[in-house]
């Protein structure tokens, strides 16, 4: 039926009234809740087969030969003894594909994480990736105040924007250092705020055994005990400290959470040059080496528990030592990283909008956005820093969070494919429109206006002279109206009143407790 | 052999002594000369095989239903005729297949285009990669005098920037229009200015027939007249009007260079969804139906011409109107139609930098990383726009010329791909250095601390503090300040002063000849 035969009441019911059209129009505007993204795209392989096997041998060679430390826990130098590890003092040796055999026989190639409002739950693993907030910054930056250290009202902020923003599927953890709390009650409070102000899941304390406990037990006042021993409801992230050592924090945070089933990355933090060899394949080799030790432990420790390949991998200069990142060295290694990490069959954790820039700048912008697509082509499932990084991980920044979560929501567009309907093909629009005419006004477009194309809630499409009159904003000046506007708006998620309280009384007794214990 | 046991006097042979270190290092940090990319990445495929070839019955049945449009070009009809295709009035319709077979009978799949500078000659199609600078702008814009009409001066500005920037592989056509300079006259001053401030290789006008006619003549006073018709030495853009029409003025610029064995990218410049289908896939069929028909002329004109399948195609904001840049279908038209144009065997022309923005801000970077890093792993072989772009195209800018360079750089240098040789997989490096250790002073570190790892021009990568103690500049600054010394310490490559005069005259005399045709 061509477009001239259909009936013009017909039209009228397709289109519906003006009223009508309005209301799709602002449905349509409305940020939809995309929980994560299911990819509909293919990943980009930059190394070959043959290369990647290499690096495999590498990393069994490194691990047979130099082996790993494990310091100041000999419970693990046990469990590692007794899977038929080499132990020599703290000195752990593993024949070539113990760690490999250990691993794929137990963990899970992709788990969910639960969120308390289950319509956020997350997968992780698989053809899935997520954008997460930025981890650990003592430091916070905006336009109006410059950089302070951070405080948990900046926290709190942080985690009230990322509860916000579509394209932030995570909650996040240390989204910035609440450095007026005293650091043994940081921990309830940062998780706290994730529970409270945020529904979407949440990463828990790594700073020693008993705050990680701390978290699992805040998790279980919120999702149910058994719920949270049967399901996972924590991401945690286990750093190995390059080169080759796992130390006593990291390994209680580790072990606690892989007791109680909940997710743990290991994730070796590498300045390349610095803590592993100045090349991209060394440092590939070694970090493989690294995470099938840490990997084969979790599974050692609780067979099944979701254990995350991670890398934090960023050349330093070697002029100065300065970090350095969005970088091509460190698309490489996350490119490789996760063809090694789909080759063992486990999720893949690695990292996104990192700038060494001290300010939301252009130089900020490139780096991020470099590292970040380079994340989502590399098909990362859960990718850490996606939003808010400055100076390296020391900075928390207001506008830089609303400038990155635009760019995660025009890649989250991307990784949604390309759409081969029929009607995507529009082989009726070519008909009806010709040589030299406009798409504007026909049918084609008329129906698939309201849904085509990514709209961009940060950049500034006007003319020279609009943008002029409009005050010609930078994007960071827009950055900063738009955040202030976000926080004024903030409703926070409902959270039951009962459960409420029993956080409150939780955290008052373990403030009481660990306060108690320091002052003795 | 360990480290321990190389003799002292070994050691100090293969370091050398203090001195030969530094000029080692001052090599080291001297911009290598580069003419192009060889990439030794692969590329990234977005569609599979089925989706492409919809796409390409799409294509064949747009040209044999919808057709093409030839206007105000009598001989061009009568060629496309002889070769079969049906033509009514100015429409002409294809068989499908016709204009595939034509093309890839004679078309080849790659091609030298010659600069003055042998040195400085590029590879277009294949595995290969050129960056150039952006076309066409009528404005400028730098820090200091805002945004502005270019001039002639600006002009040969930007040329001599481009000579000088070692990621900048071609020196362009259009790269701002000298407004100052009257419109008839206009392509002798551009020519010019490439011949003599640039010894990378350019582009030709393509306004008018006879303004082709006049590159010509000048690159034959530059290269030989023999030269120039046995080899190409000029490289033009013909936009298709999209959708499907091909005007007088594209087709007389085609027509010229084709006849005299230059390259002609065919490239249509589309807004879509206002001059395509609102959707990928159908602004992709057109897009290729466009490129078939023009590429399958210039084999009709001149069989073995170089013939390039070229795309621009942006969304415009649905709302406005207004076009949009770095977005996720742009991303995704340019990775399908790289794949199109490599399984039609031709090279492939598109976009990089291109931004919305009026300022070198975070918007101008996000947007130009994201596309510029989508066209590298697409496998685009000539990269236009790749620095410079601002406001869309209307705005040509001195520091986001030197920000895109810098990035440029680093996707030139993610492009060389991963070293896999035995030294870079650094396994001596791991032995030697072990748990907990740091491999800054280890003997492979030493080797080869000079050439690891890319070095920005550009990015910041101090301390916050001495960054603050530095000015606290933000990357458009540091831009700002590095443009002028540029210009400041620019060279002009050497030409023959015969050459020069001989310039010199033909402009004089052609010149002269306009404004008396232009008086009558």
């Amino acid at each position: 039926m061509s477009r001239k035969t259909v009936p013009k009441e017909k039209q009228k019911q397709r289109r519906g009234g003006r009223a009508e059209r309005r209301a799709q129009r602002a449905e349509a505007a409305k940020p939809t809740p995309l929980p994560y993204i299911r990819r509909q795209i293919s990943t980009y392989s930059l190394l070959d087969e043959e290369s990647l096997t290499q690096i495999e041998a590498n990393a069994e060679t490194i691990l047979q030969e130099t082996g790993m430390e494990f310091r100041d826990d000999p419970e693990v130098l046990e469990i590692l003894k007794a899977a038929g590890a080499d132990v020599q003092g703290e000195r752990v040796r593993f024949e070539p594909g113990m760690c490999r055999s250990i691993i794929q026989a137990t963990s899970p190639s992709q788990f969910i994480q639960h969120a308390r409002n289950p319509e956020r739950s997350v997968t992780i693993g698989g053809n899935n990736t997520l954008f997460c907030p930025s981890f650990g910054p003592p430091f916070v930056h905006d336009l109006d105040r410059g950089r302070r250290y951070a405080t948990l009202e900046d926290f709190e902020n942080f985690t009230r924007l990322h509860h916000m923003l579509p394209a932030v599927h995570h909650s996040g953890g240390v989204v910035c250092e609440p450095v007026d709390i005293d650091v043994s009650l940081r921990h309830l409070h940062m998780t706290a705020a994730h529970l409270r102000l945020n529904d979407k899941p949440f990463m828990g304390a790594v700073t020693a055994p008993e705050r990680s406990e701390d978290t699992v037990a805040m998790a279980k006042i919120v999702f149910g005990k058994s719920f949270v021993e049967e399901n996972c409801c924590i991401y945690s992230v286990s750093n190995v400290n390059a080169p080759l050592v796992l130390d006593a924090t990291m390994l209680g945070a580790l072990k606690v959470y892989a007791r109680h089933n909940q997710a743990v990355v290991v994730s070796p933090f590498i300045l390349a040059g610095a803590m592993s060899p100045v090349t991209v394949a060394g440092t590939l080799a070694q970090l493989f080496a690294e995470v099938l030790a840490g990997l084969c432990l979790i599974q050692l420790i609780r067979p099944g528990a979701p254990g995350v390949f991670g890398t934090f991998a960023s050349p330093i200069s070697l002029q100065t030592g300065a970090p350095t990142f969005g970088t091509p060295e460190g698309m490489q290694i996350q490119f490789s990283a996760a063809a090694l990490a789909r080759r063992l069959g486990v999720p893949f954790h690695s990292v996104g909008a990192l700038t060494a820039s001290k300010v939301p700048d252009a130089q900020a912008a490139y780096e991020s956005a470099m590292q970040l697509q380079a994340a989502v082509l590399a098909g990362v499932n859960f990718i850490i820093h996606a939003t808010g990084c400055l100076e390296g991980l020391l900075t928390m920044g207001y506008e830089k969070t609303v400038m990155d979560a635009d760019r995660c929501a025009a890649l989250q567009a991307f990784a949604g494919g390309v759409d081969l309907s029929l009607e995507a093909q529009a082989m009726s629009a070519v008909r009806e429109v010709g040589p030299g005419a406009h798409y504007l006004g026909c049918e084609h477009t008329q129906r698939n206006f309201e849904t085509a194309f990514f709209r961009s809630t940060m950049a500034d499409n006007k003319t020279y002279e609009q943008w002029q009159i409009d005050g010609a904003e930078w994007e960071h000046e827009r950055a900063n109206r738009i955040w202030k506007h976000m926080l004024a708006d903030y409703e926070a998620p409902p959270l039951d009143a009962a459960l409420g309280e029993e956080l409150d009384d939780f955290m008052a007794r373990r403030s009481r407790e660990i306060q108690a214990s320091e002052g003795t």
